[in-house]
């Protein structure tokens, strides 16, 4: 998607191939920069702290710091295991969204017959490259699944506005590039077709706020901010048309964890008959787990996410400001899980799927 | 309550009887501040301003601004038509919270067969004395007919505390004391009772995280500042008892209409079998209404709420940062409307009612 008018993925080897560049999400929307990754070290980080965040680019940059770590093993003759220790910590990194471990998976097979250094780096190399491609692919292709749901909503409107809700960010900024539930949005916005997106602002990072806005706003898709409390009373007055948000994980029977307060929505979506999808990649789904609420590891993070919020001054400063007292506790899980019976359907890259077992195996041919 | 040991309420007249003076609630929890009202514009503008907010407060502060609007008539020779232009601008203040009407109603009926302005003055005085006294009253009764609730909860946890999660603020500083939701926690803390209160920070205002959280560190109530997002996820979890929130306007047949983003909780209460009640005094039932959805108005407040968060910087200082990019649009309904199915019961000053017109008529002896 275009910064500015120029084209950029989220992630991207240097033009020298010294460095993976990455944006620096922690900025958004007051400052657009760009990070270097050049260590596997610094894509750990990167990861943990957020400079990239969101299910699929959490993989793509798993998948490139492994690289980094070959090319480290390479040239300062650490060994095999230096590789295996990269995947090691980046496994850590996060725990909640299983494309890490995917991603991570993917390319350790890739050089498991393969001892000698140079050689894996170049398997490493095309890998994550393979990867990212792939990725860019594959939300393209959720995204003209999902088109065809906009396009019927829009015959209903007679040409008024779709208005689609959104929580957090599921957009090209979580992903390589695309989105998985901004996919469609830019498709059917591309293709002329009337949409407003109600852009949930996703307490407690705001990456609604600071990441979906924005990205909204440098494809020229209308949106409207909202606080994470208003999406109800909007779906009680017909304000919305239809709810698509993206994931972490999603079990194989259709459970769904993605970034907390997406419970909430997709409850009141329910409540009012409205549809509520879920855009991912077949990656995102765990085939391991059957039982979200029990079996979905929550991440919890830091309290200062809850009592600081970080935004601009009137005097064009960045700073972050303390918003409850001092000596209150705070809590901050990450995600929740939204149970199958409440979603309508899981938009793939193999078509829209029910959110259940026998769906989900004969879509994927997952017979084991 | 008390405020760093010693007692307060919201509104009071000030000894010398010169002004009202009222908490400042704008800069809470990092400046305490007391603002005087010498005329009955400045009252108009406390609750447009939200200088005070929640249901009762406003009602008495727009009791005490008629008592200035009677002075100011009474010492300038404005004529009785200056109370009546008082009253209409104070009603007009604010559209949501029917004890706002409520108070202004009964204050001027107060007046209606008396002519003399010295004698008007002395009869609004009592007035607004007699309705902040009630107002107490009235909640140290919603908090007793409430305290059993919690009593009985904390005897099937076997001594462990009891978790109450609460929406925005309707605590003392919502009320002239005590608070309504509020008031059967504070009795339980009083009374031994182990409570723990989840406090929704409450978006875009942040009534939560500023207010709750702040009056109950006062009180030593332990607490939790969670997101508003966070809620559904602890109740999914077996981490919340109990939900009590306030309310600005009940209709007839029980629904509530409350800060924006209670229905969202109620509904995640509902999916999850937790008793969910709203403290109220009865002045908050408005008899005209009986579709909560179709009936109550929502004020819509200025999107700067949404965009842009009130905080303490690290350095000390108090500061507003913009969170939206510059050029996103933004959305604030203040209210939702929780409607009646999903409410376990009302705590009134007459005891706890069913949600319903035969009930609440029953309760309250309205039979026309």
């Amino acid at each position: 998607m275009n910064v500015d008018g120029n084209p950029y993925r989220t992630i991207w080897l240097t033009a020298d191939a010294d460095a993976v560049s990455i944006i620096d999400q922690r900025w958004l929307p007051h400052r657009f920069e760009v990070a270097q990754l050049r260590r596997y070290q610094d894509g750990v980080e990167a990861i943990a702290q957020m400079l990239v965040r969101g299910a699929p680019l959490i993989g793509a940059t798993a998948a490139w710091s492994l690289y980094l770590a070959a090319r480290e093993a390479a040239s300062e003759r650490l060994g095999p295991e230096h590789v295996l220790r990269a995947a090691s910590d980046l496994r850590a990194a996060r725990p909640t969204a299983v494309n890490l471990a995917w991603a991570i998976d993917r390319m350790l097979q890739s050089i498991t017959d393969c001892r000698d250094p140079a050689d894996q780096l170049v398997r490493l190399r095309a890998g994550a490259e393979a990867l990212c491609d792939e990725d860019v692919q594959t939300n393209r292709t959720i995204g003209e699944h999902g088109l065809p749901l906009i396009r019927r909503l829009q015959q209903q409107r007679h040409g008024e506005p779709v208005n689609i809700l959104t929580h957090c960010n599921a957009g090209w900024l979580a992903t390589v590039d695309w989105g998985t539930a901004t996919a469609p949005i830019y498709l059917a916005h591309r293709e002329g077709i009337p949409v407003h997106v109600w852009v949930d602002e996703t307490r407690p990072r705001n990456q609604g706020a600071q990441l979906t806005a924005w990205e909204l706003g440098q494809a020229g898709v209308p949106h409207t901010v909202i606080v994470d409390n208003a999406g109800g009373h909007l779906m009680q007055h017909g304000q919305v048309d239809l709810c698509i948000v993206g994931t972490d994980r999603v079990t194989r029977t259709g459970d769904v964890c993605n970034k907390i307060g997406t419970y909430l929505k997709a409850l009141a979506a329910f409540d009012n008959d409205i549809p509520f999808y879920v855009a991912l990649p077949s990656s995102t789904i765990d085939w391991e787990l059957s039982d979200g609420l029990r079996e979905v590891p929550i991440e919890e993070r830091s309290t200062k996410e809850v009592s600081e919020v970080y935004g601009k001054t009137a005097g064009g400063a960045t700073q972050r400001v303390r918003i409850t007292p001092a000596d209150s506790e705070c809590l901050n899980p990450a995600f929740d899980v939204t149970p199958a019976r409440l979603i309508t359907g899981l938009i793939t890259e193999r078509g829209i799927v029910e959110p259940s077992e026998p769906a989900l195996r004969a879509r994927f041919k997952r017979f084991h």
